[in-house]
């Protein structure tokens, strides 16, 4: 971290265990934690659609700050969304309440020839902005900010398909069939990557996660470590100079989770899939790990929650970051979310 | 397997395969080889809707024997949906192109204590009716038919959501909060899945397998162990009576593969997710293997596809069944498959 920004957070614990050092009680933050399980987040959504969130920074500080105003979670996460660098190169993106989409996606070597690579101060400029603003808010609340971006595989992906998928059709046949366009656009992807999260740390984010929300979940390990893991490791070794500390984050990729580590990061955010002394087994002491209740888990009873709870941690051990091991679901009540944030700082009425 | 199985299926390298008997050759069949990747069924679906085929004997045998009449596979699978046992149980299923769902699915304790359990000689006749001829048909041809149902968890998931499902939050909360009726259900699911595979057998089902199509994508490794595995065991136990040979069918269970090979079957058929040499590795040498190619790999090169069918049968070495580790996909190219089967069975000329 630079000492910019450990001046800025002169004392946060998610930082201090992101970095591995010992700290009094394990941090803790969830993903999606501003998201549609929250009503005063449903209000915002309800007036403003999420483009305009997302083209709007006051919005998007305002979506950032809500579980805030709610929870006392050691680390805010700036709202965002994953497609945003593929904007600037070229690519027409919408939302609708099937989630983002593509309308002009990549089907040829043409197509990804075509790709910009467009500096992020000016292509995200909006983004940045808000990066900047919203850790400026978090800073006075004495709570980091993490910056996001997609992995390369993951927006590569989406670009491909132009939506979510079920068999990564498309994107496969391209890997498989024209290697040499997949590289070029692996290559584009990771220098915009880069540009854009070294970009956000600059803007005041004090931590930077890297999603890559599709590679377990469309790519065996063997396709991983040929195809995705070498731009991933070139994305994280760019990150270096960010100064801050790096989080990988994926899921489904428990059976392959030690080539996910070997990319970098400073945590791995590891699913729910295997207990995370299972993680810890695997990816051994020195590692930071970051997760993995089950978001259906805060759906049951609460005793089954504090069960779950106390198996994370004591398998984690102390290098440890509380999340869930996927984004919360909307189905999720409020009141629970903050008992969860209470146990696991240790405050004994909730257990 | 029973006398009488073995004398209608006198030389089948596939049923020898999966007692793990040395065969000359690797038998090879394809997971949704009936399927819209082959213009004779797509013509098939343009005149009937999936309700027909699945309500008529007839129609379900044709698409049957499809693949039969284009490939030289070892094996042919009954025509059938993993949802029709929940029809006797009182749930109102219904096709449309997005897939199966249940207009009317289990919310409460209650629906789960209404629900039916109809022997399958009348609940699950007209299957039955399908089995008896589609097993002649293919006895004439020389090839074994495979019979099939869901494994619970997968039922019971379907039965809750009332369809796919991207979180299975219903289901995990019904098995979290009233543990109790999960219980009730998963005992109700085995009963009904016991009786209809069996009679699958007793119609003329040379092989039975059991489609976990879901548990791999919703469960964790502890979970399964709780929820599911216990029931899966019970249905492979009493499967036993069947005397055929028991596939067990997963997908995204690589990380606890042991725990779902301990349910039992004589073959444990594995998804693409992980080398086939790993799964030989994890599972030790005696276990008869199924799999494991990439279905999105029939979309790429061939030389890549002969490379992968080279590692997986190395990878699997003599107890082997070729398959792919998902069901085929809808954009392959017919005549791929073609050389494929090809390839398996050893004929050089397709390398």
């Amino acid at each position: 971290m630079s000492s910019a920004a450990a001046a800025r957070q002169p004392s946060s614990t998610f930082l201090a265990a992101c970095r591995g050092e010992a700290v009094a009680r394990t941090p803790i933050w969830l993903m999606r934690q501003a998201g549609r399980y929250l009503p005063e987040y449903r209000d915002l959504r309800s007036r403003r659609s999420m483009a305009e969130l997302l083209a709007t920074p006051e919005l998007a500080v305002e979506a950032t700050l809500i579980p805030l105003r709610r929870f006392p979670v050691d680390a805010a996460i700036i709202f965002s969304d994953l497609l945003l660098p593929l904007v600037g190169m070229g690519l027409a993106v919408s939302y609708d309440d099937g989630g983002p989409s593509v309308s002009n996606p990549l089907r040829s070597t043409r197509d990804i020839d075509m790709l910009a690579v467009p500096p992020a101060s000016e292509a995200l400029e909006t983004t940045l902005t808000a990066v900047r603003m919203a850790a400026s808010e978090c800073a006075a609340r004495g709570v980091p900010l993490i910056g996001f971006a997609g992995a390369p595989f993951t927006l590569a992906s989406y670009a491909i398909e132009g939506g979510t998928s079920r068999s990564f059709t498309r994107t496969k046949a391209m890997m498989y069939e024209v290697p040499a366009a997949w590289e070029r656009l692996m290559g584009r992807l990771v220098t915009i990557l880069t540009d854009f999260l070294v970009a956000q740390a600059r803007s005041g984010a004090a931590a930077l996660q890297v999603f890559d929300s599709w590679a377990g979940v469309a790519l065996g390990r063997d396709d991983y470590v040929r195809y995705a893991q070498p731009w991933t490791r070139r994305l994280f070794e760019g990150l270096k100079t960010a100064g801050v500390p790096l989080i990988s984050f994926s899921t489904g990729t428990a059976p392959f989770i030690e080539e996910v580590a070997a990319c970098g990061g400073d945590v791995v955010s590891v699913d729910w899939r295997m207990p995370m002394a299972w993680y810890r087994e695997a990816l051994g002491p020195a590692r930071v790990l970051q997760g993995n209740l089950d978001p259906a888990a805060l759906l049951g009873p609460w005793r089954g929650i504090v069960e779950k709870v106390d198996a994370i941690r004591s398998g984690a051990g102390s290098r440890h970051v509380f999340n869930l091991g996927h984004g919360i679901l909307p189905e999720t009540d409020p009141s629970v979310v903050a008992r969860l944030v209470g146990l696991v700082h240790g405050e004994e009425e909730n257990r």
